[in-house]
C-alpha cells in the first residue's frame, strides 16, 4: 500500500482505520479515517459516504463523536473523513481559528505562501479518492458525501462540480454561500486572493445560480447554532435550490446547537439517506 | 442549586449537561455530566444508570465517546458520569497515568497526603447521589450502574456494598481483583497504606468471597485487550461468581480492545440490561 496504517481498532463489527499517505497534491503527509463495515469482510466493493469536517477539526472528531459507526455497520457503508488542511512544522500558518492549519476550505490556494500546500480540493477530489479506490473495497460508483459546516461548503461544491460522481449528499450545519458571510469571505480572500470573481466558482448558492445541478439535498441545521444566521444561512441555499428545481430538505431542529452533540443525535438519520440511494 | 451548569446541550431529543459543585467529600470542586433523556420533560422520576470511568478519564471521556444518549433517549434512561479524582491545583499528584488525578480508584485513602483529598468512595455513595437526588428528576428507587476498567474495581465493589440500592450491574473491561494486578496493587498500597489487610474489602472477588451477593453481572471484554490477562483477569471473577451462585454473563469479544471503540459498540447492549432491570 501507498499508505501505513497508523490505527486499527475494532468497532460495531467492522474496522475503524486512520491511514497516513505522503500527499503530492499538498506536498506533506496527511491523514484521513476510514471505517470498513463488517461487510467488507466479504469481499464485495461496498458504497463510500466521504464527510468533509469543519474548521479546527481534523479527521479524529467525527471518527471520535460522529456516531456514525452503529448506522454504517447496519447498512453496509464504508465512512471515510480526510483532514482539513495540509499538515507539518514546515507549513504556513497564521495564529487563527478560521484560516490556515485545520480550516483549508477545501480549495487550491493560489496566493503565497498558502499555495505551496494549500491544496485540499486536488487532495479531496482527486489524489483522496484515486489512494482510497486503489487500497480499499470500495465502490466508486456508489459514492455519498456529508459533512459540517466549512465541509458543508465543499462536500456540496465538490457534488455541483462532479454531479455524477456523487449519487447521494447530506449536510450538517453547511456554509452555503461563502462570499456572502465572514468566514467565506476571509478564506477566500486569503486563498485566491481580492478578486472576488474567482470566488464565485467556490460559492454553492452562485455554482446553483450559474447553473450547477444535482437531483436532492438533505441538510440538518439547529436553530441554536450560534453561527445560523452569521455563517450558515441556510436560506440562502433554500431560495437557489427553490429556484432551480433541486430537491432540497432543509430541517431546521428545534433547540440544537453546531456542536457534535448536534451531528451524532442525526448521523444515522443521513446514513439511511446515502443508503437509500447508494444500494 | 448547589451546583452550576457548565454547560447544557441538546442531543439526541435529550439534555447533555455538565455541573460543576463544590464537594464536601473532596474538598475541592468537582464536575460530572448527566444526560437527560426526552422522557425528563414530562415531569416524572426516571431510573438513572451510573458510569464509573476508568484510568485517565475525566467525565468528559464517556460523554464524548461513549455512544449511550441514543439508548437512553429510546429507554428513557438518564445517565450519569463522575470525574475519577479530585481535581484542582491544590490537589496532591504524582507523574503517573495510574495513580493521583485521574486514577482515585473509588476508595477513600488513608495515607498522607492523598487522604485529605482522595475521598472518591464517599463522594460517588453519598454525596454526589445526594446531590443528583436533590437536583434531577431521578427515581433513586431505580439505579443501575456501569463501568470501565478501572471503574469497574469501583462499580462492582460499590454494588456488592449496597445491593439494595443497585436493580441492575454491569461493566465494560473492568479491574475485578486489585489485590491481585500491577494497577491495583499499586493504587491500594498508595492509597491505604502496605497492610494488605485493608485492601481486602476494597477487592471484589475477595468481597464475593466474603460473602457479599448481588442477583446478575453483564460483563463484556475484548479478547484484543492488551490488559486482558495482567489487569483485568475476569476468569477470577469467573470462578467466584460461579462458587457463589451470582449470575454472571461474562462475554468475551472477539478483537475488540480496551478502548472507547468497544465501549460504544456494545453501550446499547448494556442499556437494554439495565432498563430491562430497571423499568
Amino acid at each position: 500500500m501507498k499508505a501505513e496504517i497508523v490505527s486499527e481498532t475494532k468497532s460495531h463489527g467492522g474496522r475503524q482505520l486512520v491511514v497516513r499517505h505522503a500527499s503530492k497534491a499538498c506536498s506533506c503527509d496527511m491523514s484521513f479515517s476510514i471505517f470498513l463495515p463488517p461487510q467488507a469482510e466479504r469481499g464485495s466493493a461496498l458504497p463510500v459516504v466521504w464527510y468533509l469536517s469543519g474548521l479546527t477539526c481534523t479527521q479524529a472528531n467525527v471518527t471520535e463523536k460522529g456516531e456514525y459507526r452503529a448506522a454504517c455497520a447496519e447498512l453496509g457503508l464504508i465512512f471515510i473523513a480526510p483532514d482539513t488542511s495540509p499538515r507539518g512544522d514546515h507549513i504556513a500558518d497564521v495564529e487563527a481559528y478560521d484560516f490556515g492549519k485545520g480550516a483549508g476550505f477545501y480549495v487550491d490556494a493560489t496566493v503565497e505562501p498558502w499555495s505551496h500546500n494549500y491544496r485540499m480540493w486536488t487532495y479531496v477530489t482527486e489524489e483522496l479518492p484515486a489512494l482510497v479506490a486503489a487500497e480499499f473495497p470500495v465502490d466508486m460508483g456508489r459514492q455519498g458525501i456529508t459533512c459540517h459546516s466549512m465541509g458543508g461548503h465543499g462536500a456540496i461544491r465538490v457534488a455541483l462540480k462532479f454531479p455524477e460522481r456523487f449519487r447521494s449528499i447530506s449536510a450538517f450545519a453547511p456554509i452555503v454561500a461563502p462570499s456572502e458571510v465572514g468566514w467565506g469571505q476571509k478564506a477566500l480572500a486569503g486563498y485566491l486572493g481580492a478578486d472576488e470573481r474567482s470566488w464565485r466558482r467556490h460559492d454553492c448558492v452562485a455554482l446553483i445560480e450559474d447553473g450547477a445541478r444535482v437531483k436532492d439535498i438533505l441538510v440538518d441545521v439547529g436553530t441554536a447554532d450560534q453561527f445560523l444566521e452569521t455563517e450558515l444561512r441556510p436560506e440562502l441555499l433554500e431560495r437557489a435550490c427553490r429556484d432551480s428545481g433541486i430537491a432540497l430538505t432543509l430541517r431546521r431542529q428545534q433547540g440544537y446547537d453546531h456542536s457534535y452533540y448536534f451531528i451524532s443525535t442525526f448521523m444515522a438519520d443521513h446514513m439511511r439517506w446515502h443508503s437509500e440511494r447508494l444500494s
